[in-house]
């Protein structure tokens, strides 16, 4: 135990702003906490001369780096900056310098994860990252730690806030994506460039990370399959809701099945009863399936200012209180033998097929569909409209995903069919 | 770190051979996660000849205590005997003995908090109660670790999952207080005597664990408004959620309210679209709001044998992990200054009253009422029984629990009122 702990801040933009606002604000909590001084001894960005918004003093301000990574009294090093470089050459040089880390930056965990705790553990430093993923949610400790009894069978999330926002708007409100996606832009709930969030890339690097964490198992990237949400029509939506009693949702998923772990990101069916189907707007929630304990779900802001800087400085006061702690991410000896490739899964799905309303067309898919061993659960054409173009919605019993492939490219080849056919996977608990 | 760790259970009743379970099932995973063996090295019982449905070693069954209070290999010892005697002697004495301890006691430690935690700090051991409140959710670390950083500013919770259960079914299918409590009893989701569940003293006991941790005060039960849930009619559900679009739970809360600290337990009316009002069935679900978080919510199976031991198996890894972790509950310089009483509390309710359905009836009401200081924000009669016994559904804007009850006190007292006028507070976020 030290009479003081120094911590050194790497990035002072909206996330490293919350963290000095923390500080500010809740100091004399924190220190009781952990039975000691703590200080925010040196914040390192290129840019000191900006207005933040929040109290700071000047000395503290720094545009070199070797002021955090040099000086032998910081303990702790935040970094906040994101991204892959300068951030991962400053973990590391940290690490090399006796320091722990936190991070919120799940971009360079999720691709350089066994480096950065390679060189964690061979420093004798924790790496903490509970920010990463959720946000302000205490997620990553609870599913690390207080389940670590437990085998986890199933994790299924919520975690990017800004597709869900563009979900939930379009459910609630009955608007097509775009008019929501450009909403969310001018509330600054979506980038300009909205790329990352709508078609799963972020999502995926969170789940690489809640991988590790309950299966033991790392998953490059370009490994598993990773979809968005800018195919989804408002008529998917209301046909979803109104007629199934299902909501929509960009779910990331990891879960073993027969031995192997499917890893998948991608808009998914659930019943409006599963809790999850009430995460709405810009939280999150992870529902997660343990061996002994059943299912459990977390549940708040998965981004923004304070909420993640509650997770940020939550790190700091753990190492606090326990700097000696080994870095043991996930289970050690995993269960699991192999990734299974998404063409292998099993699952009911959601159709919407574009076609020319004429006699014959729907003999024409059930048709292809047979020959493919997929059986219908239900067929829907809601508008006649003889000659012209009509949605025709159709569930799936369960079938292989490399069958629905084969067939809906064929559909897709059919003249009467004008528009590539939209599947959407269904999950059931 | 030590090469092996050795338990010491006692109690070997459902959720003791849930923990044998767990450790039949899981130990090559609990003890990769700690890096070091693990023995369950004795279970202490009056019983030790019932046949559990789990397989136990004969030679660990002993029905001596001191086999393990006075055993100097063993260095954790579950209690899981539950009640106050001799659950707090062997615990107290286990401590003496210098084991750390796990416990799902929670009626114990409601009362004996301050007792048990100074002879856990004397003894420099470890105190340990997750399964205590929320059964299986990672609940109390979270609360009490990963949101360290936070002033937590308002608790409310789902606490008990038999409660939970009634007011579910009655919400789902229809069916009266009555019919669904028997029913909840046939399926031993209820006690046969459930006064303790219904009531609302399981939830007290758990609010106080909760508060201890969220504002760093321990509130004796006595001290508190504690309220069941049976007096809720079908006819409340009813035109709760289909005029109101509320749900009707049994929360547990604890918040600041003016720097004052409110502890209330009673059925509560919530938005239907808040999350916790789909918190249903036997599951219990907690939401927390802190000053830089902002809102979380942890969810899980609040009880049960599996559930359970993942909670006390999760509590002896910790400990195994960190045996000298001091004991720090809640904020130590807590912003609370007094506990607010029930009477001086401010908010909207909710009223059901029986009247003869007479002209003028409504008058008399509303005019005392008034002299009160409340003001109604709707008055719902939906039946028309000239000169009988109809019930009159009022919704208050905010007014002073104080005031209410010496209205209702005045009304109750009317020819006209033919049945003790019900009240139930209405939360808003």
């Amino acid at each position: 135990m030290k009479d003081i702990y120094n911590v050194g801040l790497i990035g002072f933009g909206t996330i490293g702003a919350g963290v000095v606002e923390t500080f500010n604000r809740n100091l004399n909590l924190m220190e009781q906490k952990v039975g000691a001084k703590i200080k925010l001894k040196r914040i390192v960005d290129l840019d000191i001369e900006t207005d933040r918004g929040v109290a700071v003093d000047k000395n503290v301000l720094s545009t070199d780096i070797n002021d955090i990574l040099e000086d032998p009294e910081i303990d702790i090093v935040i970094e906040l900056i994101g991204g892959y470089e300068p951030a991962k050459t400053f973990i590391l040089k940290a690490m090399g310098h006796g320091k722990h880390v936190v991070t919120a930056n799940k971009a360079l965990l999720a691709k350089h994860w066994e480096e950065i705790l390679k060189t964690a553990n061979d420093n004798n430093v924790r790496i903490c990252f509970e920010a990463s993923v959720g946000g302000g949610i205490p997620l990553l400790e609870p599913l690390n730690e207080r389940l670590a009894a437990n085998h986890i069978k199933s994790i299924y999330g919520i975690i990017n806030g800004t597709a869900n926002y563009i979900l939930t708007k379009m459910t609630e409100e009955g608007l097509d994506f775009d008019e929501v996606l450009k909403e969310a832009q001018d509330k600054g709930y979506a980038e300009q460039d909205p790329t990352f969030d709508i078609e799963g890339h972020d999502t995926a690097q969170k789940l690489i990370i809640l991988t590790i964490l309950g299966f033991g198992t790392y998953v490059e990237q370009d490994k598993f399959h990773v979809e968005g949400i800018s195919k989804i029509k408002q008529e998917d939506i209301e046909f979803i809701k109104n007629e199934l009693g299902y909501s929509i949702k960009l779910l990331a998923i990891s879960r073993i099945e027969d031995g192997k772990l499917e890893v998948r990101v991608h808009p998914t069916l659930i019943s409006s009863d599963h809790l999850i189907a009430s995460v709405n707007g810009v939280f999150n929630g992870v529902y997660l399936i343990g061996d002994i304990v059943g299912p459990v779900m977390m549940y708040g802001p998965g981004a923004g200012m304070m909420p993640t800087a509650s997770a940020v400085v939550g790190d700091c006061l753990d190492i606090m209180e326990n700097m000696e702690r080994p870095n043991i991410y996930g289970p050690k000896d995993t269960e699991v033998r192999e990734i299974k490739n998404i063409e292998d899964i099993c699952s009911k799905y959601y159709m919407r097929l574009t076609v020319l309303d004429k006699p014959g067309v729907l003999h024409a898919i059930s048709g292809i569909l047979s020959r493919y061993d997929i059986s219908l659960e239900s067929v829907n054409q809601r508008r006649k409209n003889e000659g012209r173009e009509v949605p025709i919605f159709l569930i799936t019993h369960e079938a292989l995903e490399k069958n629905i492939r084969s067939a809906v490219k064929e559909i897709d080849e059919l003249d009467l069919v004008k528009e590539a056919t939209l599947f959407i996977r269904v999950l059931e608990d």
